[in-house]
């Protein structure tokens, strides 16, 4: 599998795939970014005036309700109804799921239109599963692999891969499982992290159509070059700016040495 | 005092409180990333379908009008309202009061509902002392010394604690003033220093119930991590990430020595 | 030529002129911090409640309609037309010209409201001087070598100054054309570097009348700033903190050494 990652991660910097996001305020600047490094292309635009035909013409879509509200909503179904019209791979990043009743509320809605991936954290990921039942949320800190189950059940259930993150990551697909454990802990004190993490499984999965490669690649490549910017940084401000720089002149020689990889 | 800030701090990185932060789109990266740093919990949430949940499960509030509009007024409106309700601590940002009508009233809005601490620069406490009276702006430059009686009469009136930022700090709560004398004349020229002066604010009034303290608290720990961040930058760009790589390993000690409190 | 670039340099310095972006969700931050940094003060405001007073009070208007929504359109139309009123320059960034039907018919009612000046990639451009005559869209990538006509043809058309930033800057007014050839190419990995031209570009319209002049100037500060950013940069992440420490530390001095500019 390490030799497909890599031919993924190659794919990528030829083709720059446009990935648009309709993500949170606190993390466009982070995200757009990351992708730029990475060699692919961003794009951030939620008028609905104009979601349908951005969807029309990118080769991702990336939705996070991280700071939703109504009008964001909105565009949030029909961005991911069009990209379904169209056979356009979308990524759920459900932030906050459980915190409160409307986003539990929304994540439903957005779940019963098939994320093509969805990627959150371990909490994140077991309160979906349970959304996707009794409509209820879970704000306690678990570990990702407290959440694998969980995951395989909501990649069943609708259909798609799933991607715990966390110290380690899981990358699920029905039964498949895959691990991951690249990464640094600090990652987690640098805001948008996991935002990030679910735009650049946007950007894999715009150039791979198997989806279950694709998250792994994306989830693979930030893993490996967190890893690396935080051996350099004295803080999460500096880890912030090297992980970009890393992203950027990060070969794939290095990706295969560095990742850890593990059905 | 400094025992008890210090004690402040090392209680803030024990229980990780968690800070909704209802704010401009500027600042919304700065201020997650320093709470993170620091050892808060960040969640940015405007929707008025889920304002008051949010409220519900924070351990503070911060409302800063940088960027405002109608919808997010309403939000804001809302949001310190059940904050209130809660007998949750809630901070105001006073975001370029007395540059436009429409600030003031808004102001006035929320003056009404009490905040917990305004917190702002000279001309916005200066404004906002008159706004209470009359409902019109300043958009003069001032020292953070020239809006102490102002802040003194705001204090008292509102019935809050108020801090003035600016080479000096000053927190006034009634009668009692404190000042600060750390900082360094770079941080004016990063965005949104003052906004994350509030957030660390709002962080500290989470784990703090003398609000007075918790205030100044606050303020002696950015004024030392800006001071040291500042000694190793080469200008406002370094300066802004080795201020979270400060604030991510400051020590109480470090504090402690570094503090300059007066009363 | 050089030495009025430099004059004008010396003069935003001194003069911190006020300016007023409407700007998008992705760059605020960077396009705030850039301007601090360069000596300018930056205002975001966009609320219809207050964008007619903020006009009032600033030296210049940036509108800029990346992550462009129906609210913030009107917006940007009544402050446009308000700036127009009171004599004041504003910079038009038509981000994503040519993308979407939306975007183009937006853009349309701004060229009607004659901007300034407006700075674009050479795509953009290149669909700007369409929109004007068609209402269609271009989505190629060009050289902005590529659109310099079509930049004096919308210089004469709409009886502004137009930028085309790329490799080769090109600044237009009417049959006039100056180049620039400073930057390094890997800022166009930093998100916004175009955005922070255009904000830059209205700091500088601010304090100075000639705005071509103006223009000139801002974009050869802005290349050079880049350039010498980049000789300590690793990668896009560092570059983009460095360019805000140059800016800073810039002299007039090493900008006259530097700039290369041609007729």
């Amino acid at each position: 599998m390490k030799e497909s990652i890599s031919h993924c991660f190659e794919t990528l910097k030829e083709k720059s795939p446009l990935v648009q996001s309709i993500t949170n305020f606190v993390v466009m600047n982070n995200t757009a970014n990351a992708l730029l490094s990475l060699g692919a292309s961003p794009i951030m635009a939620h008028a609905k005036s104009e979601v349908l035909d951005m969807v029309g013409i990118v080769n991702a879509l990336v939705i996070n309700i991280g700071t939703l509200d109504e009008y964001w909503v909105e565009s949030m179904l029909l961005a991911a109804q069009r990209a379904n019209d169209l056979g356009k791979p979308w990524v759920l990043d459900p932030v906050g799921a459980g915190a409160t009743p409307y986003r539990n509320e929304t994540i439903g809605k957005l779940l019963a239109l098939k994320p093509s991936v969805i990627r959150g954290n371990a909490s994140e990921i077991l309160s979906l599963a349970q959304v996707n039942i009794k409509s209820r949320g879970v704000d306690s800190i678990h570990d990702s692999g407290e959440a694998v189950q969980a995951a395989i059940n909501l990649s069943k259930e609708v259909g798609c891969i799933v991607c715990v993150s966390g110290a380690k990551d899981f990358i699920v697909g029905g039964e498949r499982v895959v691990s991951l454990d690249n990464g640094h802990p600090m990652m987690a004190k640098v805001t948008g992290m996991g935002c990030t993490a679910s735009a650049i499984v946007g950007a894999f999965s715009g150039v791979e159509k198997d989806l279950f490669l694709a998250t792994t690649a994306a989830m693979a490549v930030l893993g490996v070059a967190g890893e690396i910017a935080a051996e350099k940084s004295d803080g999460p401000g500096t880890l912030q700016l090297h992980l970009y720089d890393t992203l950027y002149n990060l070969t794939s020689g290095e990706l295969m040495k560095r990742m850890k990889v593990e059905f």
